[in-house]
């Protein structure tokens, strides 16, 4: 049994990690904290009514290291390099859930994050925590970077694909639609219910700070470098993001070879479902669940992939992949209070 | 062709108002203000794009008063009150979309909207817009009081009832449902998209500043004190509001002649639509018209009426009815603009 | 481990049932059918592939009964009690979630379901399953009639009123809102998207099924006879029952008094919330729970009482409150699979 | 003033060209017919009593051609082309909203609409209705053909960039999202609320049955053979549909030279909007009006070239462009009814 803290509970991810961490087995919650709500969390959230005393608590770090093993920063970017370096000091593992920690370049960090980097020194040692992918560094991590809701779709969709044919990539556009969720939960016009209900729209057109995050980590995969380009919409939905992502080919291969490989790479991962082939993922399929649903289609000529990816935003895409690491730091069962 | 200006552009009813004018043929749209946002009508609200070249600006009484015959006050409650006063000096008609003239009593006043009244002078002379019930006193309004959007359902579902039959009246409850319009346009934390989708709940329950307006307008229909319950409800839609209102009867009338009383009232009135015995009002059927749609049902004992009503509460709710009781004013065509 | 069918898992409170058995420490998952639809439950619900190898059968008693020591009934009225016989004949333990066991009456049963009985002998032995009010008959239940959607938040809502307080009622309005899972999952006009979306309406006002329910029931709880005024209404979300009732009152009586009772009836009660004064339930709060949410506001001459409840239709308004009652005729732990 | 007929009246487009007939000056509404559906137009849309007496008749080729001048075929693909031929014989103009004369080539007809085309004489000589490009052939025309929805958008998006630079585009990506309406009005499982509400997918991933429609006014346009791929995706909203394309260019070009390139080619277009560079068109822009909008957006390295646009699928995209064609046939204003 374990004692966990979140910090930013009063926001969604933040929220959804406590909720899952309250019934998870081998963890006991000990610590919650925001920055700009304080008081019990069955009032900051009345569905928690019931199910745990829990006060939430500005954030103290003195407070959050006598009263935890680990900690999740459900914090808004460029807050949690400023309190994670005390907490990993102290010996503490710690769970990045926000931008923070994900992109090894500090210039690149600059530039889409608009904020010097505050903590290079651990940001060399945080591991990436993309469990399908590096699974083997997340169980050493002490500093784990949850990836972002974007860059887990994308990564999970492409993974397979870069890592064994990147020599025939040509070219690649995602496409991705969020839900509101993904926003956050703040008071802003944008963000009324009068302006998203009943509409939807692109945004930040190819200028996404998850674009080097996502080109970044399929390079690793890859071994070569990538890009990408993103543009990402939002949908008047609560939650989930689907993601329709167009591969260019310079080599024909068949679908049957790509389904099969998608299948194998996948097979013993509990959280990932490749789809039979004509069927395609539907946002519904995955909220409220840890799973990535991928499908896959080629066009006759055999040059063009559409690989289509859903996953919740907040589980598979934040909190729920985020105590999927934490299972893996500890030696827990991978899917323990995921399934 | 009259000169129209309105202030509170940037809010719903505001823009509601402008859409309305704009295509009016015998307003033109001369002035367009708001207290916290300026610049062009269409960068403040793309649709409208080619539509107009106006410029919304800061609100300024002067060039209000030299550009304008009349004047739409689309503001939060409290301060239309202060700038009504000005403009009517200066021989400007004023339709107040805001709360501010329609309570008579001004301890009722301060009761509700938590501030003295500002303007008693002008609040004895203001006229309470609803057409169907004070037309002739409109037509000579110099300061018109546009009734409330949940009084607007409520008056017109009970104003043939109250002014025939009150003496049988026992008690009346009104239930109520609006869309998220009706809240407002402004950066809450409890207007968020993912705070309302999906969710549905009753809010001022018993306590709601509509009370007291629905209470005294239906007083005076039927010449004697007549006291509601309210309780308010958030759908999670755009427009809209129904109302679901129980009247218990002290002695037995016949659904027929109840039907036939309604028909016979609204008869003439262009935008009040009784439906058939055994239909229902739908928000679908309302909904960007200026209609308000009622449906009556009877308990088998005949001691129980159910009245159910339905606006677009920005049209008949807000300024659809405004534009109407205009063209009152002004002897245009009462439907003008409307249909 | 005991072994659980379910007939009508194409049905959204079948599928919910599954999901919750699935999970349920204490029971396998033997048998599962439908009546139009066969196929792999994976096929069928996409979202629960990966988790179960079930197959989805044209229903077959012999087969069940073979399989099974317990049926769940997720069929429409009139159905299960044509097939709930030849089950218990056979000792299997019956959980009928449609309504065809909840009215004693069979001239009532006729009057409201269009069909004679079939099955009027095991009527009379059926328990009626609303855990907070009849725990003990549930225990030894055979045939298992669980509470209608409406009824179970009408009930829960009225019940401590009724039980300690029916002498001062002098009248009971229930204004019922009800998400469209509500209605089936089947392919009907009214139920496409955009005759739904953006709408809200009454329907069946003053004559839906539920009313003797809720009638007979708080009758039972009240030791003398109670009826209530009932109109549903449908709300565009997918899950959740709010209701909000009005009770006339015939003698006065503080809020504080009420609300202590309620507090007190429903202490130990796992899944019934009495909130704080002042706060209302909210469908958010209890969505995808098996909790119902109870708010009370009194006006200020205490004559009349506002009880407002919220349930998921599909958990605590059928499946939820299903496998609750299921962990009570076996002995199992009340709560388990359910929180 | 002329006299108009519709035929398939009861389903959403028929009945959004009905609604603006009814209000347009030139127009009487003569007629009216559906397939499955008869009745009172004010019993089958419930918002449009008060608006007309009309009835809804079983389709008669004898009466509608002594009751109309012009006859809009709102029906399903397959069942115009068996009705236009005797209309067009007898000296009606016929403007088809279906996708029966869209296609020149009959080959590509049958694979796509899985049947014969039935009328090939006619084909020859219908006009397809995209004015901003076709107007002085639309004009003439006796057999209108009405574009699809999804092509609307995307030829007016492609148009100006195919017409003038051909030569430096690549390839052609586009990913499409449409409303609910788009799928008709029909009792079908997957148009459910609960199926489509909170949901998202693809379908017919680079199959859909308007691709080489836009493929061939494309080439048209082009004076050569484009090419594109098309995923269309289902959104959880009543109307509109949005476009987001990505063209791969094989030359430099500034986005400012495609921005005025575009101002330039819609300048004097009534129902185009271009919008600035950095503002994105979104859905509730342009629902419920006859605009398309439209944005740009270009890669650092001026290789991809991002093109967004909006239209109402049931507007622009069907009655309304509808009517505008209509207005060009007649010589009416080409914006009358419209704005």
């Amino acid at each position: 049994m374990i004692k966990a803290g979140i910090l930013g509970v009063s926001g969604y991810s933040g929220k959804e990690a406590l909720e899952i961490l309250l019934s998870h087995p081998e963890v006991r919650v000990t610590y919650a904290a925001a920055n700009n709500t304080t008081g019990k969390i069955a009032d900051i959230w009345p569905d928690l009514a019931g199910k745990t005393p829990l006060y939430c608590e500005a954030f103290d770090s003195k407070k959050a290291i006598q009263s935890c093993d680990v900690m999740f920063l459900a914090t808004p970017h460029t807050a949690a390099m400023k309190i994670a370096p005390e907490l990993l000091k102290a010996g503490l593992k710690v769970i990045d859930i926000s931008g923070d920690y994900r992109l090894k370049n500090i210039s690149q960090y600059k530039k889409w994050y608009h904020e010097q980097h505050a903590d290079p020194a651990n940001l060399k040692k945080a591991v990436y925590g993309l469990p399908e992918f590096f699974r083997e560094d997340i169980k050493k991590a002490k500093l784990l970077s949850n990836p972002g809701c974007y860059p887990t779709a994308a990564l999970l969709a492409l993974g397979p694909l870069v890592s064994f044919h990147a020599n025939i990539i040509d070219s690649i556009i995602i496409d991705a639609k969020s839900g509101v969720t993904g926003a956050g939960r703040k008071a802003e016009l944008g963000l009324h219910f009068c302006e998203v209900n009943e509409n939807f729209k692109a945004y930040k057109v190819l200028n996404h700070q998850h674009t080097p995050e996502i080109e970044s980590y399929l390079s690793k995969m890859a071994k070569q470098k990538i890009s990408v380009d993103f543009v990402p919409h939002l949908l008047p939905v609560n939650r989930g993001i689907l993601e329709t992502i167009y591969v260019t080919l310079n080599d024909k291969i068949s679908l049957n070879q790509i389904h099969q490989a998608y299948l194998r790479f996948y097979k013993t991962e509990p959280f990932v479902r490749v789809l039979k082939l004509g069927n395609q993922p539907e946002l519904k399929n995955v909220c409220k669940t840890n799973y990535c649903d991928i499908g896959l289609a080629l066009r006759k000529d055999k040059k063009l992939l559409v690989i289509t990816s859903a996953i919740d935003n907040l589980l598979k895409g934040a909190a729920g992949q985020a105590v999927q690491n934490m299972n893996l730091m500890y030696g827990f069962k991978e899917t323990e209070g995921l399934l």
